[in-house]
């Protein structure tokens, strides 16, 4: 009997997150003995990177997100379900979810579940200082930093007014720094005019940083240069300052504590809570331990990619949790599982290991205002901005024609574009009167809202 | 003493509402001798003829919306204010708003309200049966399209299926035609290569009217061609169907019970219910009966315009709740108001009367689909679709650039472009998981989903 006559069983492979790494995964995955269920709780794939952008109103929505069934529509073996994980079951290989009655049977499991804002241990802070990992999460942080500025403008009262038009950013890592940036442009150029009794360009921005310096994870010398761009658009940088606490609009320091209306965490991030649904030990940031194949140890027919993993590669260097790392990752998985069903061989143990290739690192502060690294080529400034621009229209998968995505923000850059400031979904979602009688009890009613959106988070 | 010795008190006009109506207001009048005070809940102004396109996920939230204050940031003597309107004291000549500790005065009142959904005397259809008049509608009615082509994609119960794939829209009115058009066309043009267990093209759309034809404000001629256009699309059409009741995804008739996971109410509006702040009789459909020259029998200071007031004009013709119709009513009563604070004059009762020029009506069924009435003129199809292209870009007043958003629908056009289709608000807003484990309780879910968003309705 030769190979030709054995009869085939396409083989199963589920795909768990329709983010960086689940979506590179599926668009490159191609073979004809194998279809893909790709699994993910929301119907759209989220360009993460220009995230805090929706969050400060620079960007909208549609226009860093798309539907997953879109992205894949002329993908036939990709079937998308937009289902809830609720087990792993490794051992039978099957995964629990939630809507079907049947557990879903698979031959590969790649898990690209991402990860959730970490507090520390400090699960109560989430509801004070929202962080921004999901699309929701930005419209959140949307709706409260402009309502701020709408109460700001009816109240009487200097004190509360202080304190709405202060915005209190927590962690200088990059997102942090693109927040912080974000919405300082937002304050001091874009709404500018937009007020009669408030100036919006008095609005505090406060950076608050636990270590000695921002953006450490670059040269000295750029976040150097990040602070001075950061500082000429007015933001305030606290460095060697943990945070002690967090309450309701309210930061303390150690020798200082902050009033401040909006409240932003870019501090740290921790794998899916989903992982622990595997049951074996995870890393202290909650990720999954892998091989430098990405596999697991003891499931070899079980991957974990993206931000989710924590592995050290084939040259043994760790792999960040960035998106390039993620992409690079699927793609190696991809070719893994697609020589081993096409070669019909027995899962190996001779897998070629990952290699990261580091194409560079890079971050925004502002319009025309970014740093960027790239092995020993530093960039500042504009510069730095466009290539930030650069990179970011390239890896804009699936997003609409990317000529016109440049086109919009050539729009939006010469014109301040006003649309994505509409605050929705106060009169419904909310289910609260934007405003209560007096000052006092607004600021309240801002912070039930505040609760009321994040009591089903984390 | 001559007139320009005579020392001048600013008059203050306060305006209600940034609809059309309020809008062309702020913007049509000007003179140094008067300031305005705009008072809206929402932040932003709505372009409502095209709300429909949000809702069957055309078009995305900020290509029909702009934030009012950015369209009114060069007029230094309008003032915008967030707040809600909870009593207007005729008498006093004062406006109480909801976070102001005091009353607002004005010399002038504007009441631009605008219309809510009538359900007829049955305000518990609306948790069935969601109107559309907001963008929270708009986004609202979106989610629970799109998820229901998502379920229907989960369940394996035929029947659930079948139930999940019916759209019923009730009203053959301009909405109610616009919106059985355009979920035709998101089933069987838009979405239908995206699933893989069912298929979009047999979803069911019924359009259910009670009078003998559709569009009956147009000509028999022209509602038999938006007839015949919209089964083209797909459209069931029940003609002499009043709705008898309307409980939980069912919509039962005289001889015939509908389910459907998508009930839609393009039926009827009835005039903001704060017209009863003012303590004077309304008409039956709650709006606001004004003299020709649009302000109230018994305080001339006090104007209404737009749908929330009712009027015969300076010809004797009723002036119909259109949108023409409430910015020429805006244009009247700035000129009389100018007039009456330039001349330094005393609030005169020889005012001009308002003449309506009806410059035609048009309802679009679908791409290049539409009817319009100009006079005698007639037009059906592409070029009815044409001239509603034409009129309703020249209409598009303060958004962006007017050639950009032409480009951007012509790219819609040709490529059917998918961004708003994003789900959002799923995970925080809603506060509840997408599924439950079987089809029965899933549906169940939806419909609470439904509930709790409408439980603050009108």
């Amino acid at each position: 009997m030769s190979l030709l006559d054995k009869p085939i069983r396409k083989k199963r492979i589920v795909v768990l997150g329709a983010g960086f790494a689940g979506l590179t995964f599926c668009r490159r995955f191609r073979s004809e003995f194998a279809e893909i269920i790709l699994i993910d709780r929301q119907n759209h794939h989220l360009f993460q990177p220009l995230l805090y952008q929706v969050a400060t109103a620079g960007l909208s929505m549609p226009e860093i997100s798309r539907p997953i069934r879109s992205i894949l529509s002329r993908r036939k073996n990709v079937t998308v379900l937009m289902d809830e994980v609720t087990g792993i079951d490794a051992e039978n290989k099957q995964v629990i979810l939630k809507a079907q009655k049947e557990p879903l049977a698979f031959d590969y499991l790649v898990i690209g579940l991402g990860a959730q804002n970490d507090y520390f241990g400090h699960p109560e802070w989430e509801a004070h200082a929202p962080g921004l990992k999901s699309l929701d999460d930005a419209i959140r942080i949307r709706q409260n930093l402009l309502l701020a500025f709408e109460q700001a403008e009816i109240t009487e009262d200097p004190e509360t007014q202080r304190r709405l038009l202060t915005i209190a950013v927590i962690g200088g890592g990059p997102t942090g720094v693109e927040l912080a940036g974000a919405c300082a442009e937002l304050a001091r150029v874009i709404l500018r005019r937009d007020f009669r009794r408030i100036d919006p360009e008095k609005t505090k921005i406060i950076l608050i940083e636990a270590g000695d310096r921002i953006l450490s994870a670059f040269d000295p010398e750029l976040s150097a240069e990040a602070e001075k761009q950061l500082r000429r658009l007015g933001v305030n940088i606290l460095k060697n300052e943990p945070v002690q606490s967090i309450s309701k609009e309210q930061v303390v320091l150690k020798d200082l504590t902050i009033q401040a209306g909006t409240i932003l965490w870019g501090a740290g991030v921790r794998g899916n809570p989903l992982a622990a649904k595997l049951g074996i030990e995870l890393d202290s940031k909650g990720r999954i331990p892998v091989r430098a194949d990405c596999s697991l140890n003891q499931h070899r027919n079980i991957f974990a990619v993206g931000d989710i993993a924590t592995l050290k590669d084939g040259l043994g260097q760790p792999v960040p949790t960035v998106s390039p790392a993620a992409m690079q990752m699927a793609n190696h998985v991809a070719r893994i599982i697609r020589d081993e069903i096409e070669c019909r061989t027995q899962i190996t143990h001779n897998r070629p290991s990952f290699v990261y290739n580091n194409k560079g690192s890079m971050a925004t502060i502002g319009r025309a205002a970014a740093i960027a690294q790239m092995g020993r080529l530093k960039l500042k400034g504009y510069s730095a901005w466009l290539a930030w621009l650069f990179v970011h229209l390239i890896f804009l998968i699936g997003f609409r024609n990317k000529a016109f995505v440049l086109l919009q923000w050539a729009w939006s850059y010469f014109t301040y574009g006003s649309g994505s400031r509409v605050i929705s979904g106060m009169d419904r979602t909310f289910r609260i009167k934007p405003f209560a009688v007096n000052p006092a009890s607004r600021v309240d009613e801002l912070a039930q809202m505040e609760n009321q959106n994040t009591g089903s988070g984390i």
